[in-house]
């Protein structure tokens, strides 16, 4: 650490002189260095959220210590290069304890980028904490330039599955590193810490430690009993885990447990339930109604006194920051040789398109093919094409047919059984971690992490998320299977622009084999989120082998009018809707309406050249098999700035569908048939 | 039961002529009787599953013994009214092993309610099984007229957590009753299913039971040893729970536990771990491969032919139907008195606002109001009106300011800690067993339970949601508190139709404090799930004591030009941003434009009004501090069929936002500051 590096000599000066600074400087024990420098961050930590007048600093000082042996004592890291691919992680599930890492990132100058702008994080940076301008966030999250965390965490309960994906990815790369990850006691409420429990121990990942932070209280009340110390010990071993209790403010227990958590995990997952105080130190903090409460700038100097009162208490109040940071040396990480690159070209991907045998075959015996089966013959083609690609799917691989990349490479398959909230913040480790994570499942059980796949999103993790069985033609299982209101969340981010001016999320819904194996393979190779809509059941194959399909493109499958007039109709649709659109064009084609259809695959969708295929006077009838917004709200939306543009007319899922013994008997149920089709569209054309 | 009740010949009947039979006749135990009816049912589950082309018998086989002994032995219930108050009460959490209750309920001939008419269902109905006309459904769902069950389920994990809010029902209406809640070991995976259990812990829900059904198989592979019976055993009892394993397919060893549960269970709830044989009975559809697979019609014989061996086996394929009969008499349920009306007349409510003093002294004082603190009053307000309302929170109770509700009236407040999902489908039980639950949190963490919200939507329970600090103006805690892409999910549900026309859910976002606790009372006294959006921050009070606020309206706060030639710029908002339009407008205004701002306080809204108020030449602009999906598409899609109407351009948030120290700073981060909102109007404006 550099000499010039910022020190709160505030916190930890002499107070009597050179006389009795000399004299504590022959004494000073390693656990009185840490409990210094926990002082000294916990009154950081303090000052910062007054500053921000917002933050926790309760439960910031609960960790002082945790936080203290962790950052200077433990992990192996850099804080010049916090994201060196040897480091051990620190993933902060209970993300709103923030100000103590912030406090510490700033004690060490760890490197962060704000305006994409690396430099040492100063004390200044620490006290913009919240500020607009500032990459010290509320939350952790990597993406606004805060490069110490690998992904966004606030919304509670996913930090121990980031973790896993972390430890998932360091092992796939033979990297011998340890990700810690610290929970809060009333945030261990939350059912997906024990997917993630069970989660770690199937996959044997024993270098994830999980600290449980007891404080005792959560936001609006003491936490259950289900919650204390002695439950979640009890817990974290009924889940397969080694748990050790231990006092979270004492610097040797921590230091014991921590460093010889090989030899006490014995062979299992560790798990540290570490009894705190919330507000340690200052007593004004303590018990219930100090969630979320900064200290008041009147109250300000109290709060610090207090603090320093501990330091007198513990001895520490008189130290030489020097002698303190003599004894609290950070290990460097190993040096990690660079991986492979992370994507492979373009054109490799287009041979590994033409290599393939199943989409040939369909294509040579113009057979059927469903989207799904096309997505798991490409993700394996991508697994065989590149090693970064990793994929989980939660209990219906064989219905995704994310099977074949199982199969194939089961080292890189991450089994999440029936845990999808789980199975996406691992993903979003294993992105951290330098993998290309695909995610499958129904759509309609992504629903279930919409809130992950959003903090994934925050955090600029780049998942390719696969939904399968969408829309009511999957008929038969009913509406608790069918992907009906995904389009419309996972939309919301296609206009959200990420760090890279990318849409946030592209939403990708192929027609048929051939677009849906392309479209897997585009996913890969752009930078981005992305989720792909995969239907259930058979389609005929629309394109020819080797079509592209750029993001953000559209096909028009039917020309209206090759003179270019314009059409008198436009469909627009995606997925199995363009087969019933083009069924309807034909029979409007006898009435002698000029009808395009465009296979809209792909959202936000270029709609102004959708638009600009009505002719004058021409109507737009977008058709999709699920509720509002999707195609119908993106083109209308659209159409606004757009001079004399042609009227829109949505047509979707306006009552809640049930099970049918087939696609057409719950598409006539919705009134999305061919006829149901035909019949609005009429309705919409001018009089004849 | 009536003598006429049809019944399954061809499954126990004579093999070799009277005598035989008579000799069983008088030997027949109860065991037998059992066993004889389970089979009996397993046979019709293959059978209607095979009829159905779709379906799991093995996942029904598994759970014969478990599900005779419930519906014919143990539950005190009477099929001819299975929603009798009274009735002990099954929920099945793993919907898809619906069949076999399907095969009982049409044994017994339970009340269905096909397209609103209630009869006794018949075998026929049974091999209806996933028809379109038909409410026997692919999985559990009472709105499709299937009585029987209380809630939807067929999502996993879910079905717990409603079993929780049925047994709190009862316990408020003091009912005894017993809330069985069959599980999948492979579902029990799900995160969800521990956050129930923990809440049943904390609530001392003593009157559930709930069996995981342990047949070791999932869909697409063994389940994990997590999920195995001696970790579940030893989950349940970390948990807090007893838990008891149990061999599922021993008439004797269920009855037992079954009957004893009280004594069994010490006090504690009862968790029956049973281990059970995916595709019991039928060699051929034991192991992997038959999840989800029903019997080919061609393989149907051999497999009717093996469930018929075992019934020799166990000597009862030759006993007399009558006999069997005789020793499975169902107990009725306890007569329990009629509920109070669960809905305050209109009028009534009225006065609780006119009576109201905080609101009142926030008129008289002009002073400033959050909405969620108008939320709060008003919940406590309709509390004390109405003693069918209850209130779920997740540990925010003091931000959301449910805690009025939870201070006044303690037995019908659920806190439900960090466990968003449990808390949503408590809820839908709660629904399910006549009760009005309101169930807030932030707005952002509603996203972790959109499956189950979508779960209870399909179920019919009248959920009445409740989000706060929603969008950007919450600023200092950055995006993972920031509810953003809530409007899009929800609002894909206002276009659908429920059972009663209503929209499945409203979406209301109040712009102040009168109109947050005048939506608050309409949305208790609707039928049909809503959605309320509250503000975090004080916002100044736009509307008089009084004014109303009808579902589906919305309010012109500015007009643009009383003398009726419409408006050149019409600003439509919702919540804070109204008041950003107000001051938008306020310029514009300066400028000469004739500038009209509608407060568009509920989705679905109607757009043909909104729109009118534009004149000609006139420009709509939407503006929401959310992402798109939200009013903007509303508008715009509302548009595409009304003949010249304005165009519409929507402003929404189109970057991820980030912490900031005021609203105001954030607002200009993601470009939605009032200066931003006049410089895009004036850009949409024709020039001068």
């Amino acid at each position: 650490m550099p000499a010039t590096r910022p020190w709160p000599m505030n916190a930890v000066r002499t107070r009597s002189g050179a006389c009795a600074a000399h004299r504590r400087h022959q004494m000073l024990t390693v656990e009185q260095a840490v409990q210094a420098k926990a002082i000294a961050l916990g009154k950081l930590s303090v000052r910062a959220t007054t500053a921000a007048k917002a933050g926790h600093p309760t439960t910031a000082l609960s960790l002082t210590h945790l936080v203290t042996e962790l950052l200077y004592r433990i992990m192996r890291w850099d804080p010049a290069h916090p994201r060196a691919p040897g480091s051990d992680r620190l993933v902060l599930s209970e993300g709103h304890a923030v100000p103590i890492i912030y406090a510490a990132c700033a004690d060490l100058g760890v490197t962060i980028t704000p305006h994409g702008n690396a430099r040492p994080m100063t004390q200044d940076d620490l006290m913009a904490l919240r500020d607009i301008d500032s990459p010290v966030d509320g939350h952790p999250n990597p993406e606004i330039g805060f490069p110490f965390f690998d992904a966004a965490t606030g919304s509670l309960g996913q930090g121990l599955s980031v973790a896993a994906g972390l430890a998932a990815a360091a092992r796939l790369d033979g990297i011998d590193k340890t990700i810690y990850c610290i929970i809060g006691d009333g945030e261990s409420r939350e059912g997906q810490i024990w997917e993630a429990m069970d989660f770690i121990a199937d996959h044997g990942l024993t270098n994830v430690v999980a600290i449980f932070n007891c404080n005792t209280l959560a936001q609006s009340d003491y936490v259950s009993p289900a919650q204390d110390w002695v439950h979640l010990q009890h817990k974290a071993e009924a889940f397969g885990w080694t748990a050790l209790a231990i006092d979270g403010h004492d610097p040797a227990r921590i230091d014991d447990a921590l460093r010889n958590r090989a030899s006490l995990a014995k062979g299992r997952p560790l798990c540290i339930v570490a009894r705190t105080v919330k507000g340690w130190g200052v007593p004004d903090l303590g018990g219930m109604g100090h969630h979320g409460t900064p200290v008041k700038q009147d109250q300000l100097t109290a709060a610090l006194a207090a603090l320093d009162h501990m330091a007198r208490e513990y001895g520490v109040d008189s130290v030489f920051p020097d002698d303190v940071e003599k004894l609290l040396r950070i290990t460097p990480p190993p040096d990690v040789p660079v991986q492979p690159a992370p994507v492979a070209a373009p054109a490799s991907l287009g041979t590994v398109a033409h290599d393939n045998g199943t989409i040939a075959a369909a294509l040579r015996d113009k057979k059927m093919m469903s989207p799904r089966r096309a997505f798991g013959t490409a993700l394996k083609a991508l697994g065989a094409a590149n090693p970064q690609i990793v994929a989980l799917d939660a209990d219906v691989k064989n219905s995704t047919y994310a099977q074949d990349f199982a199969d194939a490479f089961p080292d890189r398959y991450f089994e999440s059984r029936i845990g999808e909230q789980n199975m996406v913040s691992a993903a979003a480790g294993l992105a951290g971690g330098g993998k290309i994570p695909f995610v499958s499942t129904f759509g309609r059980f992504l629903e279930r992490a919409f809130d992950q796949i959003e903090m994934a999103i925050i955090g600029g993790a780049d998942l390719k998320l696969v939904g399968t069985h969408i829309g009511v033609t999957l008929a038969s299982d009913g509406p608790s299977q069918m992907a009906l209101a995904d389009v419309a969340f996972m939309r919301a981010f296609a206009h959200v622009g990420d760090k890279r001016g990318n849409p946030a999320v592209r939403v990708l819904t192929p027609s048929d084999g051939v677009s849906a194996y392309a479209l897997v393979l585009a996913m890969a190779e752009s930078s981005g989120a992305c989720y792909l809509r995969a239907v259930r059941g058979d389609l005929p194959i629309l394109y020819p082998e080797g079509e592209k399909f750029p993001l953000g493109g559209h096909k028009v499958v039917r020309q209206a009018d090759p003179a270019g007039d314009g059409a008198a109709l436009v469909f627009v649709a995606s997925g199995y809707m363009v087969h019933s659109c083009l069924k309807a064009a034909r029979i409007l084609e006898q009435d002698g309406v000029r009808t395009a259809v465009v296979d809209a695959y792909s959202l936000p969708a270029d709609v102004p050249a959708i638009l600009a295929l009505a002719g004058k006077g021409g109507q737009v009838v977008t058709v999709e098999d699920n509720y509002v917004g999707g195609l119908g709200s993106e083109l209308a939306e659209g159409a606004g700035t757009i001079p004399d543009a042609p009227p829109i007319h949505p047509l979707t899922v306006t009552r809640i569908p049930k099970s049918g013994r087939s696609a057409d008997d719950v598409l006539h149920y919705v009134g999305l048939g061919v006829e149901d089709i035909v019949a609005a569209a009429r309705e919409y054309l001018p009089a004849a």
